[in-house]
């Protein structure tokens, strides 16, 4: 299974919002229906929203009209802001429009550029892959014989270009020959984890119980949990970690039982021009989210919801980084990351 | 709105099943439907368990074709073992039928009995509804005027005989005339918070926010939170508490934050022959509940679920427990209230 492919000029991808039902794939030559499914959520998963931001660029140079270099190059600025307006947390999704854009800025046709361009996202799209491999390398080192690890949302092949990030720890380990057993938290209001974490740890064949958000810290307790591992939307230069809403909870009650918490997360995502976690941008999803989301209407008509897609966990309860290069522990310093901004000013 | 209420010799209880959608109601006089309502949750909260279980023992004596008195006796035996079987957390319910037991243990004739328990389940409702008033008046004088309070599940009017217990400290302070402002969570897996809290709140004109059960320690955290008041299944000898499965994770949340957590419930809630949480029984609901609760399965066929329904919030973190008769601070030693234990010896 992958979450996309590019089939040279068109893309196609699996529609994450109708799994585990249908396994359902989307194939396009259009820009703007990548946007849309990252929107939708049917594309989701930071490293993944960041690739599809990078093929969906590149059909949008592909389908420009543009003759000459210069409009083209116009073109794809104008998509480039289109694209990154889809999801505001997730700073891989800014950093893969860089690296399009830059890609079309040297060459001098219209031709040239197109080509470039598509090279550009099918290597960054390789590179994930890669990233994932090395992440899941690195993590699984942590991961004892017999570990009982619990996850949050889904940060596996869904999610991204390769293995996953916090999930490729986990399936590392397991094909590593470890034996792992895995709670995943249904992640509301979305239920990525009951629908896309659950769906593919149980196709790997690895043992995956579902609990609710709020059994997370009851398991702990009463039961045992020997890490926790989640993955990141964007990583502020002293380690404060944005993630998918309720992952700041987990952290809270991991550090209450003494449990290590882990961030897995390939380097693209640091952000380091965001100097701590309260400075980046949290987006806000549609309240339907909440009160629809699970076929029937759960919530009276007219009610005040408030759903913040993503939380920040801060620096000191996070145990260790984990990214394709290393294992960082505390105190976290990532400064040698170009930050989106300077990429943007360059 | 009344959750429940005698008809003398029927029973007329809400499907809280079916809120906010339907507002429908069940009409008895057979006490093995308040049986299965118990156990399908139309009728759910500690409280109104207890209630209802006191009205079906009473559903239970008149409908027994028994003549003589012993007889009669052996049948309401019986129907209190049976209905004991539906919730095996909620002390309130092992309390109502005992105490019912207790009324059918002197009476000299069948009719006298039959007489005897209608009176003492309506008594006990009178009490709960008295008690609700208490628990709001005693409580409210801890709400501050223009306070921002979180609360958990559902513990209003739907919850109980009368007002409620967190949540009618909460109605009782925005009827004082203070201004209070409410995040609910949204409870899952029944989504009690959605369905019910936020339908209750906004009826009685409070302004209430519905958040995802993980979105409450970022309130916390980037909003504001002046405290967090939640119900209980049952309180042990050390106020250790048993309730809704994400208490605990609320708890540690506050406890991080700096913020006050009540524990509000009638002392019918205590049970000082459970000397701390971890002796509690805690039930485990059907995984149908987490997986396809909502008119859609969001999980994979043949997924492992862990749903416990409840769990236990260390006395350590409670800022202080409310009842009828008194706010109590640490440390907690209830020695004063009669076990359930105490009294099935009796």
């Amino acid at each position: 299974m992958k979450a996309i492919e590019w089939l040279g000029g068109r893309v196609r991808f699996i529609d994450q919002t109708k799994l585990p039902g249908e396994e359902t794939y989307i194939e396009t030559a259009d820009y703007r229906v990548i946007g849309e499914a990252i929107v939708s959520l049917r594309i989701r998963g930071a490293p993944l929203i960041g690739i599809s931001a990078a093929y969906g660029l590149a059909l949008g140079a592909l389908g420009s009209r543009a003759v000459g270099p210069d409009d083209l190059r116009s073109d794809i600025r104008r998509i480039s802001t289109e694209l990154g307006r889809t999801r505001p947390t997730a700073v891989n999704l800014f950093r893969a429009l860089r690296r399009i854009e830059d890609a079309a800025a040297t060459p001098d046709s219209a031709g040239r550029i197109r080509a470039a361009v598509v090279a550009e996202a099918v290597a960054f799209h390789l590179e994930d892959e890669a990233m994932c491999r090395r992440i899941g390398e690195n993590g699984a080192r942590l991961v004892p014989d017999g570990a009982i690890i619990l996850t949050h949302c889904n940060t596996g092949a869904l999610a991204t270009g390769g293995a996953g990030t916090a999930q490729s720890i986990i399936t590392t380990a397991h094909r590593d020959g470890k034996s792992v057993r895995v709670y995943a938290t249904e992640t509301r209001p979305a239920l990525q984890g009951a629908r896309l974490t659950t769906w593919e740890l149980m196709r790997e064949g690895i043992d995956v119980t579902l609990i609710t958000d709020g059994t997370a810290a009851s398991v702990m307790n009463r039961l045992h949990i020997d890490l926790v591992v989640v993955g990141a939307d964007r990583i502020a230069a002293n380690g404060d970690t944005a993630n998918k809403i309720g992952t700041y909870s987990l952290a809270l009650a991991a550090r209450h039982h003494g449990i290590p918490f882990y961030v897995a997360a390939p380097t693209t995502t640091i952000d380091p021009a965001v100097a701590s976690g309260d400075l980046i941008p949290i987006e806000e999803r549609s309240p339907g989210e909440v009160v629809e989301g699970f076929g029937k209407r759960i919530a009276p008509e007219g009610v005040r919801v408030y759903a913040p897609a993503f939380d920040v966990t801060p620096a000191a309860l996070i145990t260790a980084i984990i990214t394709e290069g290393e294992v960082t522990y505390p105190p976290y310093n990532f400064v040698n990351v170009p930050s989106i901004q300077e990429q943007r000013n360059r």
